[in-house]
């Protein structure tokens, strides 16, 4: 007999689901801002119960159940409902996919491997991480293999489908073959351009943290940030994190240097834009979360490259910096910082790349970590291949492992599967800016006196209120009028870096 | 068949109980010092989640014969899991004696009524709190009742075991009836004598909140506060909370009174004090919890009132201030701290008191509680009760009911049965000092070189560590050697207010 309450049930299922990742979320973000240290061995045992009862609730022996009566009596549901059930599902599949010893064995591997990481990193040691990394990997390999079985994939599209749903190594090959063949020469004509142009006058000074951190809320302000509903913290790496209707991002200030951290935060931004735009009705349910983290990313790297590095956003910046510090500067004029913020400089750190170059980084994790999925590259082979291919890419001669294959924490911690999106992201962020710009002319002209409202109106009603009720592909083509494309990413590089007006 | 596991499986119970219960605890510390004020509805929806699953563990249906087993065979039970088992019974029978739809109706009936509180306090109109308070009333006498019931004691004796285990009527009348003769007399002498000497030169001027808060760390790390396992925060109303390992407590700053401020975080430190020296083994389990709220606020008003308060530890003060504030101030004197921090002043509000006028608050609380709970003193008629027992315990008239019996929480926050414990624990905190400087003879003169460590390691070997090992006043006998009394309390106060040098 058909359960009539089952689609009602299931919702309640997941609501608490919510909760308990939303709990998860603030005690992750203190962990990484504000609690002191000894605490770490009991915030790792309160995760890993919370992780546990959202998993026991996401897979109790009468999900299936639910789901296939909810499913029998699909007409009854409107589209938000339909669409809720698919994602319930979805999530269903992943977490039921797991066997529980799997998912101890990830977690203890992946905590440890994290922590040897770091070690491993400050001595640039990577024979220290590699039996740890094959150890991960290993169940990476299982965890996909599972996956792919119950989604009916290969192994790295199962690994890819957790962080985008959907997302297959066969949307990505087309684009990210293409940017192979044309990054280099990208690359090439805009070094070579900008060494016409004079050098960017240096950042010197000394930008108290107080000043930035209160620039940086006036910036968020602009933007639309909503204070009554998220914060602005530190943290050693920063990230968007928090909870439902409690959105907080974080930073770190270099005393000696505002620029990165200041982008740092328009970036998390971004991110925080989408998560407050939510559909408000739906933020307990599956459908109303973010898509995935492609649109994720296109949302940061919108607001950080498109947005906030224009030249319309610069001029309104400019004298806010002389506020913020109480001088003025030439260094901040904001044709100066035009040159400071579309400065190409081929180098060893991802995080630290900058836009014409960074996708190098994301095209070489990702040949090497499909290689390494399918067996066909192996890990203790991995420092050469990284750098060989640094080599190729970028031209530089990485010198070290800890500015080489050692730099990022996904590998140890898990995450395989992860970097294509932040180059996808940056693909759909220019797809969606360029839509956006044709829709609402003022949107870059609004820049110069720190309105957003035109820009963020379009990616509220065009991307945050979708929620999850789309897929991914399928929001670009409704906002842009077209699939996922090389075409505006192209044109806004080119555009950017190697105009003729810009050398100057 | 006896479960021969049992105690064993209890322990794993009762370590998921405790480990929501931290999680509960750093949300809650959250919501109070940095939450987002649009976030209280979703952190309301969180907690009531936590502590409904800490709930579901503590009665899940097998619990009752898990208890019984391992009490048949407590023989092969050391003394410390032997008390785990009594405390873990104690927590299942208070847990499992409220009916579920009881538990839900006083969360919503507290959330709000403290709500309506709020806005009744700021305005001073109880006719808007009163019929909110009258169906907490009626909760809180159900609540005593159905556990009375379970405990075998009076209604209100079973409000009193919820903060402090075995603590009942019986044992508070003596001590607050003889209080109630003694006091005004005590008050009226103390006065006297206090108009005899000069009046404090008053303390005026800027301090920083920065100022005040280095200050405050410094203080907490020579009172011994571990900031690896800590932290100290701002928040409306000052508390101790966090979780296991993660002791955080908080304050408020008047940059116009460093006075307030620094005493009330010296109040917490105690509570965190005894918090972080609870015993590590037993972290998890019931045994390894403070003993309850008397012990509790022992612990707080013996670092306050009984330490911070004394000439020694106000000589070692008198410099850091002129460290911290960067300049001299007769104001800091020694001697006139002593006299800001030892006046005596008849007042309406409760946490403003003095140390000599305080009890008489809480006389006339637990007065009008127990009166109101029996059913012998209606909520309409408690702003005159409330009043004309000011009157006649502390001579002053109450101008208007925000000053009156608005001005605290408790009430309608459902905290009924907690008040006494206030002044238990001002009266065990002068039994344990005594003790304490009888057994460690350079506590006192330890103070004025900021080393606390002979009372603070007397604390740790006396209180601390002991845990939920014994009950309240077994606690104290092995300590103090005697039973909970007035005589160390009366002497504090005769020695502090009374003496004749003190007349300069």
């Amino acid at each position: 007999m058909i359960n009539s309450r089952a689609y009602e049930s299931l919702e309640e299922r997941f609501a608490r689901v919510r909760v308990l990742e939303d709990v998860a979320g603030i005690l992750g973000w203190d962990a990484q801002a504000i609690m002191p240290v000894g605490a770490a061995s009991e915030r790792a045992k309160q995760l890993a119960v919370l992780r546990g009862l959202a998993h026991e609730v996401l897979t109790s022996s009468d999900v299936p159940d639910l789901l296939d009566d909810a499913d029998a009596q699909r007409a009854r549901l409107d589209p938000w409902q339909s669409a809720n059930l698919r994602e319930m599902r979805c999530a269903f599949v992943h977490a039921a996919a797991l066997p529980q010893d799997l998912v101890v064995a990830t977690s203890k591997a992946t905590s440890h491997a994290e922590m040897v990481w770091r070690e491993a990193r400050r001595t640039s040691d990577f024979a220290l991480l590699l039996p740890h990394l094959e150890t991960v990997l290993d169940l990476q390999r299982e965890t996909g293999q599972v996956k792919s079985e119950a989604l009916g994939t290969s192994t790295y599209d199962a690994l890819l489908d957790q962080y985008d749903p959907g997302l297959r190594q066969g949307c990505i090959d087309p684009l990210f073959d293409a940017l192979r063949q044309e990054l280099p020469v990208l690359i090439a004509e805009a070094t070579e351009r900008q060494h016409l142009a004079s050098a960017p006058i240096p950042i010197n000074g000394h930008f108290p943290v107080e000043a930035q951190r209160k620039l940086g809320e006036t910036l968020m302000r602009a933007v639309g940030f909503d204070f009554t509903h998220g914060r602005l913290d530190i943290s050693l790496h920063p990230f968007c994190g928090g909870a439902t209707g409690d959105v907080r991002i974080t930073t770190r200030y270099d005393e000696g240097d505002f620029t990165q951290s200041l982008m740092g935060v328009m970036h998390e931004t971004g991110h925080a834009l989408y998560e407050q735009g939510r559909p408000a009705a739906w933020a307990s349910q599956p459908v109303g979360q973010a898509r995935g983290m492609t649109l994720h990313e296109s949302q940061s790297l919108l607001i950080e490259m498109q947005a906030c590095r224009s030249p319309e956003f610069l001029a309104y910046l400019s004298p806010l910096l002389t506020d913020a510090f109480g001088r003025e500067d030439p260094a901040w004029s904001p044709e100066n910082l035009h040159r400071v913020y579309t400065r190409v400089q081929p180098g060893f750190i991802r995080v630290d790349a900058d836009e014409v170059t960074y996708p190098a980084h994301i095209l070489l994790r990702y040949d090497l970590e499909k290689a390494m999925i399918a067996g066909d590259l192996a890990v203790a082979d991995l420092p050469a291949a990284f750098n060989s291919g640094m080599k190729a890419l970028l031209g530089v001669t990485v010198p070290n492992d800890a500015q080489g294959c050692l730099q990022d924490i996904h590998w140890p911690s898990g995450a395989w599967g992860y970097f294509p999106t932040y180059t996808l992201g940056a693909i759909a962020a220019a797809q969606l800016f360029a839509a956006a710009c044709s829709a609402e002319r003022n949107i870059r002209t609004s820049f110069a006196s720190g309105d957003f409202s035109p820009l963020v109106g379009w990616l509220r009603a065009n991307v945050h209120a979708k929620g999850s009720l789309l897929g991914t592909d399928d929001v670009l083509t409704a906002a842009t009028g077209k699939s996922l494309g090389l075409e505006a990413y192209r044109d806004h590089l080119r555009q950017r870096y190697l105009w003729r007006d810009l050398v100057t």
